[in-house]
């Protein structure tokens, strides 16, 4: 298999796991991060960057790439790691959840989804098949099946019907796969806010042997303790010895508590998203750095951080940025952001290795201000 | 003085003059290109990457830092050099082109000038004393005196009486200078296109011993061939042991043309403005990067050029960025048409050392297209 699991050690105070994605373009510590690079670069960061912060792999979106440049230039330049100058792995979503999210006027049958483009208004199809050629043009490490990701709150039958379509599309992007040489095909169990269906999925999906299983239809609008009880009974019923992708989670809270629950991957566009907004993650919480308070405030973002931002810039140069409309402000509310997430699962990694992540959760929450009673 | 000039060579074929500026915070090598960093940034750049092309020196604008953060900010914060996390050396300017050129409803009067805010219409006041007053709290290395730069085209006697102000204007800058130990005050000859007031002014601003001259009122829309002539007849006015500014200069030719002609150091948003919009100057002239024929061009922007940009990324590559929108694109060509004029310089450096300027600048001008018959 292109990518495989080595699970390394086994949190005795949470069960979370901490270990080794072998792949391609090189070895992933989990549980990880992936910062998002939806189209070919991650927003305001370079390549070199995001290796200073320790990012390990990125991930980059089929739907937007397909649409812009079009796959086949990424192919002719030589695949996506070539075209976007990062040698580390990648991995590319299948399109399915941009379909569903953002495309007008889709039209989902069997055979794939006739969708218009955001952008153009042009028409469009995507179907397992195209899907999975699509990501064999990009030449992502980790590929992702083409899934339907059912919304939030939906009726069970909808789901249920919304799985099994999900499982049979799974069957022909296998078929399709032209690169498991050097591509590992993830399969993505869903199954809504239903135990059943999830169950239901997550035995379907595994029926089929693949090189790891992602969680898709979380993180979609549910309350924290949804997501939370659907992984304490969909994780175990994932094989031990391949990794497991939580799609679309990456509020540190939940970072922490699907670590815990026994998930190896995460990515989310939020670190990036509210950084070009202005919004920072702190050991002590969000910072709106465009807030008068910080007028005349000399101290970086964040006194416990040391990254690259916080080492050279004070909070009333970066706000100064900000109402300046300076793309340096971006770039350096970026960098910390990603780097906060990226160094909080360094910091995961290591409550495992030493049995504590539960303390370690807790003193976390407390500092970042997330106070409310959870239990595992 | 806090900032002393050496000159090192005078070119046999050209009279250009290679030197040394010795500054509080570093020497720079002339003739040199200095970056403009408006707001306290070189607009989509970082410090260290300004450092990697071998900026050696940038500029701020005071009457931008005086509207946003406020320059009492900047003072707080330690100086602009803290503020902004540079340290190596910056000239600011003094207010009075930007309060010329954007302000509104401005009200010229012996005293000082009276106008609105460009940002928020607010009622604002700058004089000789507030500039200099201003940019001693920015703590530049370099600061220039208040000065009027006469519109393009002017009636005779309007530059006349404009002059005559700017020379008065400059006894009481150098009366309000406050820190000349380690700030050095330039003073701007003026004078706009007419030979006679330029001798005028020249003499004028000269009879102050200042650590260096600047020569203002060009590059205001005049014909290339105007501001050569004016070249021509003001630089031999200049004394030879001090460093002359061509301000607001930054096209390639113009920067060979001038050096020839004995200036030393000049400034200009040009390349990081066009960079903004994808244009990209190359040794083979400029580069729209938004044009189709570059979807598939898989080459540097140019293959002659060894930046950061050139050697990691693709024409077809950085047309996407563009197309998408994404800040990476503004970033590479930014740093690309940076570090395009800062090689230039050093080029042109090198062929003063050789003895053949005039030889670099016909090679130059015939690869870059730029055909027309000059004389010198
Ligand atoms: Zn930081
Ligand atoms: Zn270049």
């Amino acid at each position: 298999m292109a990518v495989t699991y080595e699970l390394i050690k086994t949190c005795k105070q949470t069960g979370a796991r901490r270990g080794r994605l072998h792949t391609p373009h090189g070895t992933i510590e989990t549980p990880i991060f992936m910062p998002v690079g939806t189209l070919a670069t991650v927003k305001a960061m370079s390549p070199e960057e995001l290796k200073e912060m320790d990012a390990q792999i990125i991930l980059s979106n089929t739907y937007h790439l397909f649409l812009r440049p079009g796959h086949d230039i990424v192919k002719k330049a030589g695949g996506l790691h070539q075209f976007m100058n990062w040698d580390r792995p990648i991995l590319t979503d299948s399109g399915g959840f941009q379909v569903f999210s953002l495309s007008k006027l889709r039209q989902i049958e069997e055979e794939g989804v006739h969708f218009r483009s955001h952008l153009s208004g042009a028409k469009l199809f995507l179907s397992p098949e195209r899907a999975t050629e699509i990501q064999n043009d990009l030449g992502a490490d980790i590929i992702m099946a083409f899934d339907e990701c059912a919304p939030y709150p939906a009726e069970h039958d909808y789901v249920k019907r919304s799985l099994e379509r999900t499982t049979r599309w799974l069957e022909r992007c296998i078929a399709a796969h032209d690169r498991s040489e050097d591509q590992a095909l993830f399969g993505i169990v869903q199954g809504g806010m239903y135990r059943d269906l999830r169950e239901q999925s997550a035995k379907e999906i595994t029926s089929f042997d693949l090189p790891g299983y992602a969680i898709g239809g979380l993180s979609v609008g549910e309350p924290k303790s949804i997501m939370d009880e659907v992984l304490d009974y969909t994780v175990p019923l994932l094989p031990a010895g391949k990794p497991r992708y939580l799609m679309g989670v990456g509020s540190p809270d939940a970072l922490i508590d699907a670590s815990i629950r026994g998930i190896d991957m995460f990515d989310c566009v939020l670190p990036t998203r509210i950084a070009r907004n202005g919004t920072c993650m702190t050991s002590e919480g969000r910072l709106v750095i465009r807030n008068a308070k910080f007028k005349e405030d000399f101290t970086p973002l964040d006194p416990q951080c040391d990254c690259y931002t916080c080492r050279n810039y004070t909070k009333a140069y970066i706000r100064h940025l900000f109402h300046a409309d300076e793309i340096l402000g971006l770039r350096l509310t970026s960098y910390h952001n990603l780097h906060f997430l990226i160094r909080l699962m360094e910091n995961v990694r290591d409550a495992i290795m030493n049995d504590c992540l539960l303390d370690f959760r807790n003193e976390f929450f407390e500092q970042y201000g997330l106070s409310e009673e959870r239990s595992f």
